[in-house]
């Protein structure tokens, strides 16, 4: 049977030169990067070389990047610290955030009693910058945390406004670009964004490895003590394979990024025609449909299938070999709804099943073909 | 140039088959194991079956093995929610612990204003268990922090001593056991502790991943928030080569324990007798020189060589190829004494360089011949 695999926010394939790196790591550099001998010396270099080249794509210093287990515990570092170490008292964000933030905020009211301020958000999930800037007017410490793309519906925030709008009121600024690493070029330099966060999965990379860049003199102390890895500022013994597969694809998406966002682009743009031609009611979700405001990585589509096939849909799309997404990997087993479509969509919409394709590199337009020739049966 | 590893307690070689199974989950099983379609489960699937050998190995259910980022954050996780949600108020550890126990355990303190209690150590390292007792009665909540296995000296505590000690006077028991999982067999049946820690690298799988035993209805919560993975107590996409990894690793320490015991044990025997007979003014630290109470694969040494030669003595044997370590890999780097032997050895014995010498199959009786030969001539 056909398998396509449309889900790449999730996570995305492995590039094989990621795994060449990493399986050549395994074999031939065990040491413990903390050793003082050759064998921990030549893992120590291995890493701050990755290091260097990570800091090198966002225009930082090696210092300020910080490897991590992921995304989420990237996130968990910077937002735990800023309250429990940098005073924060007050938290801004949006009710859209990825759970990695939002229920490390949660915990942070309960364990510290910080006040959290929810940003209001256009029906189409952007956000209130004018609502943002009379949030920010308080006397309390405050971190701002608010996405650069977001993982459902593809919103791009103006991140250079957001941080320029922080620094004026002092607050600061953590953005979870999780989404946007290894798709977009950032520069560090021109962005004032304190904190950012990454995920090698979700740029061809391995799972379970990704970093916190935290600007110089942040003054953050860990999440997890122990030993003195990482500056001290997270503890435990380096994964050496794979910070060296995170190093190796980000590499590989700076080298190919020209010419595979126009092909990832061309997709899209493809399907989004293709949606437009073939299912005439169906909508796109947030701003998921506009190549110049999402990003050109994915689509989120609100189908008009009546709600009793509706239940059946990825269950069928999933027996046809495709792989999609009704919210983010980490809800997808549950039958609530995406909490970031239920803060967007009124309540005819939200009835309707609302589906995120999400492309890379090894998609093709067959498969986009396939897919709409199943979505068109299905919605018949 | 020889080159001989001798620091297997810091990190070991990965066994060729992890490299291969690993290698292996990364070219086919790229799904996110939170994804509800076939990529998804046949990721997810592998994590189960990984959970259940593991569980399998220590005797307990597969819902009580949490995979984590490493030993580190395994202990971490115990400690921290033990204090934040289970209320502990007193901690009993000891001074010889990992800091991935101490340093945890100081910012709790911290944080939490919870009161810690040392308990006295012998000259040789071996707990005191009957002032353990003494600080067991006391009306707070408590849990004990001591580790199974030494990482610098070797020391083997009483598990089971310890765990019924703890259950008598209803405290919880956590024992980092990073040193002992995939060297030693473990019933967990017949050992009431509540907490264990592991990490892969330790037994020759990869780093960056290890897990957390929590004993059925702990009701711990998690160090790191987000999705619900791991039943909801540790958020981040699963780094399910690195799981797969551990299993491999897992599931050949056990299928050739016997064998590779016997032969490290060898080994180790045979360093003994080499010291005792070509370097008679050395002598063993902690327990580490007895074959029945030391766990078999190290052995940690102080060496009568005069302070102006010592302080080149791990320079030297660098040099020389010799990879071993002065305390754990976390403080290799620093100049500071180990905080272990800080706290076993006389003012005498600290001026003299201590070295730590640890093996595993892939280490041979010529090595030791090899090493003998250095330290002789460095002694001389
Ligand atoms: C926006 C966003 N933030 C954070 C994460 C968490 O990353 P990870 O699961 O790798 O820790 C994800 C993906 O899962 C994401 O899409
Ligand atoms: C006894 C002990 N506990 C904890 C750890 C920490 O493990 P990791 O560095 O893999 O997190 C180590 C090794 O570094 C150890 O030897």
């Amino acid at each position: 049977m056909q398998q396509v695999y449309f889900d790449n926010a999730a996570t995305t394939q492995i590039r094989e030169e990621v795994i060449s790196a990493m399986t050549e790591v395994m074999r031939t550099n065990y040491g413990n990067a903390s050793s003082s001998h050759s064998f921990g010396r030549s893992s120590k270099a291995l890493i701050e070389k990755s290091r260097k080249t990570v800091a090198g794509y966002l225009n930082v210093s090696a210092s300020e990047i910080i490897f991590t287990s992921g995304g989420t515990e990237a996130d968990n570092l910077i937002l735990c610290s800023a309250v429990r170490d940098l005073k924060v008292t007050h938290v801004i964000t949006s009710k859209i955030e990825h759970h990695a933030v939002l229920h490390t905020i949660d915990q942070l009211v309960k364990d510290y009693k910080i006040a959290v301020s929810y940003v209001d958000l256009k029906p189409n999930g952007k956000i209130d910058y004018l609502h943002l800037e009379t949030l920010l007017k308080n006397e309390n410490k405050t971190l701002v945390s608010l996405m650069h793309i977001n993982n459902e519906i593809g919103n791009v925030l103006d991140l250079k406004r957001v941080a320029s709008l922080c620094k004026a009121n002092n607050a600061l600024f953590h953005s979870d670009t999780v989404q946007s690493v290894g798709h977009f070029k950032m520069d560090l330099q021109d962005i004032p964004v304190d904190f950012i966060t990454a995920a090698a999965h979700k740029f061809h990379g391995p799972k379970g490895v990704g970093f916190a860049f935290i600007r110089k003199n942040s003054a953050l102390k860990p999440l997890i003590y122990g030993g003195e890895q990482e500056r001290g500022l997270r503890a435990g013994t380096e994964s050496v394979h794979n910070i060296v597969g995170l190093e190796t694809a980000l590499k590989s998406a700076h080298d190919y990024m020209a010419t595979e966002v126009a092909y990832i682009k061309d997709l899209k743009q493809y399907f989004i025609n293709k949606v437009e031609s073939e299912l005439p009611n169906a909508t796109f979700n947030g701003k998921s449909g506009n190549m110049e405001k999402s990003t050109y990585t994915l689509v989120n589509v609100c189908l008009p299938i009546p709600p009793k096939k509706a239940a059946m849909l990825l269950f069928q799309l999933d027996l046809k070999g495709i792989a999609c997404s009704k919210g983010s990997a980490c809800q997808s087993g549950s039958n609530q709804n995406s909490h970031v479509l239920t803060e967007i969509l009124n309540a005819d919409d939200l009835q309707k099943p609302s589906i995120r394709f999400s492309f890379s590199i090894y998609n093709t337009k067959e498969e986009v073909d396939y897919v709409m020739t199943v979505l068109k049966e299905f919605s018949n």
